[in-house]
């Protein structure tokens, strides 16, 4: 393992210096223009030399005929060319002495045949240079923290903490308003394409040493090296959680993955075993993947496996109840002192067991600070997972009723909002037992803004707020189990 | 089974056209005021007679000290008073002719004790003077189509075609902003509450009869009259699809339900079986009761299990093809002259196996016209499940790159995305095959309300589109099998 991240052989190719890209013109129908425009778009502040045989300038950026016409060594090549050239192309860059590429084009073994030999070329012209390249057919990378996006999407939402390498380069570029909608961000996105060369188990290795990366996330359709694999996890997962989703499980998930990136995929219950022997999370569909990596971003650890539900509607809190138990979550009854703590709070209609279902709260505000505050309290507890409704339309009225004038209403909403947001944040650091949210309302309602801007995790349902629990347990489990060196 | 909806002993607790209303004062923060704002919210066309011991007008509406005092005899009586004076107020109601009530109070049954002797008053007062009633403890009606939403939030959003019958108020009132987002609407949401007289199996009959009502769901957290409900489910099944979520399969699941309404949970084993013999299909989670209703009631019925997936991104193509395997769907290879068909369109970094990849497509409007055509016309698939992407921001760049003007950007858009979405409905209305589309885009973004408007299922995971599917060729089946008589 490496300790510091400038050691990883990856290190330029994720926060490059300065660029020559090959394959942007001035034509937005064209994918390497779209790139080039994404890559500008985010404000990379160092060099960007396009390359191009014809244009004098390429989207207001001085172009250059040759890659040796460059007046200086670019730290990164970028390739978004027709198959054929790419082997060339990639030649001329090892002598200009670039040591680094990322090759966006397609064509190469994925689709068999020539592509297969071509693939063979390309691999051979980089190793006789010394170059790290990712690809073939990847979409690149995502490093928001150094203003570096080549993708074909222009980035949005803030730089996170998810590293994420990908054998989907959409995964990628096509999650980016994805998670801005849950308030979540990248901390690396590496799309790696066909691995002819720099594969996941290296990105996984240039995440774990990455300040940036608190979680670790995988998109899987092939592991080519399966003990690297095992290994380099079981050596990262002490320390930081990955998570991974495999999509190759089922026979029509493998024959997909197998047009997509050439990848040879196992049986299910053969990555099954490698995920756990690895100490890595396991999730069950792109979502889980998500979920689980904001849940394990943001969350302190839990101390075990016991959660209380907090409701005031018994619909939802059963479902979550539901959902709990077939996740592997206890939910304890409540201890007696919590109990009288909570009688005073909670109406005569509402339940003081597990879920606590307070119903019409008597005040609706005690259900931000004082509940949460007595619920994890309660030394049988770990975690709480919470279910959040504030309807916008009904809070108005009711101040309005309390003869706040109309237009104080927005300013006094936001204040009202975001003190309930920081009342429960500042609780989760107070018990550091993790906190998890539900929600119907949607994800651009100021409510739930408030709430992910404060850093709480809130998901958009009773089932996806129960999972991302067991997987913080499945974490602390896992960590115990490597680090007793005891073999699952 | 009742021929038409006016027979059901609902249709006035469902369709009032004047109600007595108790529990409404000009107080916002109690529960009463806010649910007889909503009923004015939505414009109930009938009289509204607030009645209140001290208040002469309530929320602008004239009141009245006691029910006697009305001109007229309501057909529906709403109570949101405190548990006591609810046996009392149904006698006064029964005494002026009222026939029908909602009775919204909780304190019942749920919280035991004294609370079940209360409900046995209540029942005998409603038996003697024949009146029937929703709840104890429940949220009431919303019926948009009748401009009637009584339950504590104002309606959002349009009229709809799910009935849903829940034992949680929430999952009726709580669920306006999500099925809106959705595009979806209720055509009658109703709360049954305790059911300590109307229980779900006679919304059953009501939903089954209502003529806006293309699906009907069930939120279940115990079935009180196992008989008539299988009974009832198989004489509504091959006429209507039926789904239901049921919350209290796991032992936590069960006490919640209990202490929520009183409910007696079985195991799930039991409950899974109940749900096989009626022909019900069973959701297994919040999120797939309401996919699956967004999907049987828009979509064709599928001929059988055989789909294509349409994709231009490799990773999602996978996890659809993965979820579909999982979920018993046949992801069949195309047919020789399909492969013929698409070949010209399909650059030869894309795929024309199943999933059909088309990488970055040749003619982005393709995707939205001639390839689902040409793979809805093959006569080996059953249906349609696409991935869903259009970039705002990248889209406006490519038409001023082909140089329009700024100010013309969003008509054209808008224009585009109509005619895409368009194009696709009318490909559903030739091929009478099922299309299911996924997304990771917002549900607030233009693209994606575009094609909610024009009826086009979207889902927020390729998972959850596998899954609908899976629901729409599973209908199908138990629909088959009840009509032949059989007994699975």
């Amino acid at each position: 393992m490496i300790a510091n991240i400038t050691e990883s052989s990856l290190y330029r190719i994720i926060n490059p210096r300065s660029i020559a890209f090959f394959g942007a013109s001035n034509r937005f129908t064209s994918m390497g223009t779209n790139q080039l425009n994404s890559l500008k778009a985010l404000g990379f502040e160092g060099n960007i030399y396009p390359i191009h045989p014809k244009e004098k300038r390429v989207l207001d950026l001085e172009a250059y005929q040759h890659v040796q016409d460059l007046p200086e060594v670019p730290d990164l090549a970028v390739m978004v060319l027709p198959t054929q050239v790419v082997p060339g192309v990639m030649e001329e860059c090892g002598r200009k002495g670039i040591r680094h590429a990322i090759v966006v084009s397609g064509g190469f073994k994925e689709v068999g045949g020539s592509g297969v030999v071509l693939e063979k070329q390309l691999l051979a012209v980089a190793e006789r240079y010394g170059i790290r390249f990712l690809g073939p057919n990847c979409l690149g990378v995502a490093n928001p923290h150094h203003k570096f996006n080549m993708t074909f999407l222009p980035f949005e939402g803030r730089p996170g903490f998810i590293g994420l390498a990908s054998q989907s380069g959409s995964l990628i570029t096509q999650m980016f308003g994805y998670l801005r909608r849950f308030g979540l961000g990248f901390s690396a996105g590496i799309s790696v394409g066909n691995e002819a060369q720099v594969d996941i188990v290296e990105c996984m290795q240039y995440l774990a040493a990455c300040p940036n990366t608190r979680v670790i996330g995988l998109y899987v359709e092939t592991i080519r090296r399966g003990r690297a694999f095992i290994e380099t996890a079981r050596a990262i997962v002490p320390h930081k959680p990955i998570i991974a989703y495999y999509a190759g499980g089922s026979e029509a998930g493998r024959r997909a993955g197998f047009s997509h990136t050439g990848a040879l995929a196992g049986p299910d219950a053969l990555y099954d075993g490698v995920f756990r022997q690895s100490g890595v999370i396991r999730a069950h569909s792109l979502t889980e993947l998500f979920d689980f990596c904001s849940a394990l971003g943001s969350c302190p650890e839990p101390g075990g496996n016991r959660v209380i539900i907090q409701t005031h509607s018994g619909g939802p809190g059963a479902a979550a109840a539901d959902a709990c138990s077939r996740s592997g979550i206890e939910l304890p009854a409540l201890s007696a002192p919590t109990r009288e703590k909570l009688a005073p709070l909670v109406p005569h209609t509402g339940s003081v067991s597990n879920p606590v279902d307070l119903t019409f709260a008597k005040n609706p505000l005690d259900y931000f600070e004082t509940i949460p505050d007595i619920l994890l309290g309660d030394s049988g507890t770990d975690g709480l997972i919470v279910y959040f409704l504030a309807p916008l339309q009904s809070i108005r009225r009711t101040m309005q009723a309390m003869g706040i004038a109309e237009e104080q209403l927005p300013e006094l909403t936001e204040k009202l909002f975001t003190d309930q947001a920081r009342a429960l944040s500042k609780l989760i650091e107070k018990h550091q037992k993790p906190l998890v949210g539900f929600t119907f309302q949607g994800y651009n309602e100021l409510f739930v803004r408030t709430l992910l801007d404060h850093g709480i995790v809130v998901l958009p349902a009773p089932q996806r707020a129960a999972r991302a629990m067991a997987a913080l347990v499945r974490y602390r489990q896992l960590r115990e189990k490597i680090r007793s060196k005891a073999v699952e």
